[in-house]
């Protein structure tokens, strides 16, 4: 199955949807300003040495989602772009946006929270804005989405992660207990799993550089964020806690007798967290890209300390970082394993107990990569 | 209230939804076809005599809706793209289209419906397409929504007879009973009603053309079909009265209790069917753009004799008319009036009988005005 298909964020506002449970890719989004920031400062000042202010600047986002983070971005995005041309005393630029997700996207949401979106952009900017075009452009990242040559700047934030299809070698009839009782790279997992989950990633991630290569302008911009490793073994200790609990969890279904084994064993995550060094390689590979800056940070999973006077820890917090992933992997849990509703809550409220039990001991957090190119 | 909060076809697949009720639409795009055609061989054909093909080709549709019609036109549009490459032998370019409408549309339905397009596409052409990309781009019209010099070729079908809003000398406690007992321009209107109709919709139409005047290329085509009148006097015998009907319908409700008459008083339909003249006036003091074709033909909109041998009419054609229309005004009419289900299905019961009564004696046609721009 395509992961087109079955990877969606969980719609609507209610308590399990991706909106009330996507405060950890927020906070991603805000950790890599810093870098967002210098990209947009010099896509602004590129055009000051050519003494021609631009006039209309292209901006993507691949992997908007919906819900509060999908125009988060773009807002933070514009008003770098309208505070760096005040400063150098500009005209502003027209803005196109172009948000981009998988075709089973919520974009009915995007598109109805907009009008409220522009309000707000007026009003941070006291009302000095300038025109700005906002569509939906829905489809795989994996392949070309836009014209050739027509985008400035280039953004995406936790999607590049997820493969578009699970790894080929591990489909199949004869393959589905080559992984046993995982659904991620294990330590367990003999090195044809590893092998395969990083050949995918290098044929996804080569299909999504030639494909922006194409559709970027020369002198563009992109950031890219989203979870990687820092260790080149991508079976070190701490690279995937999420889904080793999640199988963990998925395997005490087996013995209540409320998922087959079988299922279980076939299922593999379409998920990969590469180190830079992969992502180096495919980029001089490529050959049209410069690396301008590059960062790694830690996310915590956990983050129920904020906000609170006394750093205690929440005793529920366990069950927070499983709706955090429940957001994200539901739908394409409901599609592999054909449950929903009551076995579905079973799974998520043992997943949650879980990781609270792991959080006792350990701290779980994941490596977040935040890269900046420069299209040559 | 902004028409753009208020007008949105039927939703759905089901008996009222718009995707159900809409081959009258269907019925104008394809009897539109002929000047279509026309426009973009003759924007190809531009190009040939500059000797340079066209690398890329921007499309927009404004007022897509969605269900079944709202890709039909981008699909015939770049068949004939294609079919006229392929006859003077230039590679195939790259296609972008703009799907727009108001913030509300139901723009995920089309989004999901686009792996199917892309198929058939496919198939129609043997294989032999180019890239195309398609995006949605909602807001309205009557205003900019994309950047400068951006588009090539603009189409609208069975849009642009909605105006803005209501227009501004109707609204408001003092005018209420203006245009008493009547939804939109009638015979029995005072001056005062036309005057204000005609002034909203040169307003309109106006900013239509301006915004689309800095968007489209120079040599760029634009075709727009939308609902007219052969008559420049808005009262003539057959211009509205699909409104009339409507009225009448509502009249009856206000009998019965179900509705206050004054609530039929403070409705008026932000509807307007312009003549040729008005339209030509509008374009020549905007002055980008020259008339390349204009066409009127009439639209019967009780077609159940079509595909029957025996050429006799079902006895329930007012009610199949009535779902026509109910697809089209049915939320502007919640939205004022504050009542749907039983009441709704009672007023649009009553508004087939009228429809079926008045069909034994009358047909109901509308005029539709089909005409071609060249930016210059």
């Amino acid at each position: 199955m395509e992961v087109a298909q079955i990877l969606c964020m969980n719609k609507g506002g209610g308590e399990l949807s991706y909106t009330q449970n996507s405060s950890l890719q927020q906070k991603i989004i805000s950790d890599s300003m810093p870098i967002t920031e210098k990209a947009v400062e010099a896509l602004i000042s590129m055009d000051a040495t050519s003494a021609s202010p631009p006039q209309s600047i292209a901006i993507a986002d691949l992997g908007c989602s919906s819900g509060r983070n999908a125009l988060l971005l773009i807002s933070d995005t514009i008003n770098l772009v309208y505070a760096k041309c005040k400063r150098l005393g500009y005209p502003l630029p027209e803005v196109s946006v172009f948000l981009n997700d998988l075709f089973n996207n919520d974009f009915n949401s995007i598109f109805g929270s907009l009008p409220d979106f522009h309000r707000r952009l007026k009003d941070t900017n006291s009302d000095e804005v300038g025109r700005c075009f906002i569509s939906g452009i829905p489809g795989s990242f994996y392949g070309r989405l836009f014209p050739k040559h027509s985008l400035n700047f280039v953004h995406s934030s936790s999607s590049l992660h997820w493969l578009s299809k699970v790894p080929e070698g591990l489909e199949g009839e004869d393959k589905i207990r080559m992984n046993k009782g995982k659904v991620y790279i294990s330590r367990t997992s003999p090195p044809s799993v590893l092998l395969a989950y990083a050949a995918q990633f290098r044929n996804d991630f080569s299909r999504f550089i030639s494909s922006r290569s194409e559709e970027m302008v020369s002198g563009g911009h992109m950031v890219l964020s989203f979870m990687g490793r820092k260790s080149m073994d991508p079976t070190a200790a701490g690279t995937a806690h999420q889904w080793e609990l999640l199988a963990e969890a998925l395997t005490t279904l087996v013995s209540q007798g409320l998922v087959d084994a079988e299922k279980i064993e076939s299922f593999n995550a379409p998920f990969y967290a590469p180190c830079m060094e992969e992502v180096r390689m495919e980029i001089e590979k490529e050959g049209s890209f410069n690396i301008d800056q590059f960062e790694d940070f830690d996310v915590e999973w956990d983050d129920s300390t904020e906000g609170t006077n006394s750093g205690l820890k929440s005793p529920l917090r366990g069950q927070r970082v499983a709706k955090t992933i429940r957001a994200v992997v539901e739908t394409m849990l409901e599609s592999h394993f054909g449950f929903g509703g009551e076995i579905m809550d079973v799974l998520f409220e043992r997943y949650g107990a879980i990781i609270e039990d792991y959080l006792s001991w350990n701290t779980i957090k994941s490596t977040n990569l935040v890269i900046s190119f420069v299209k040559k």
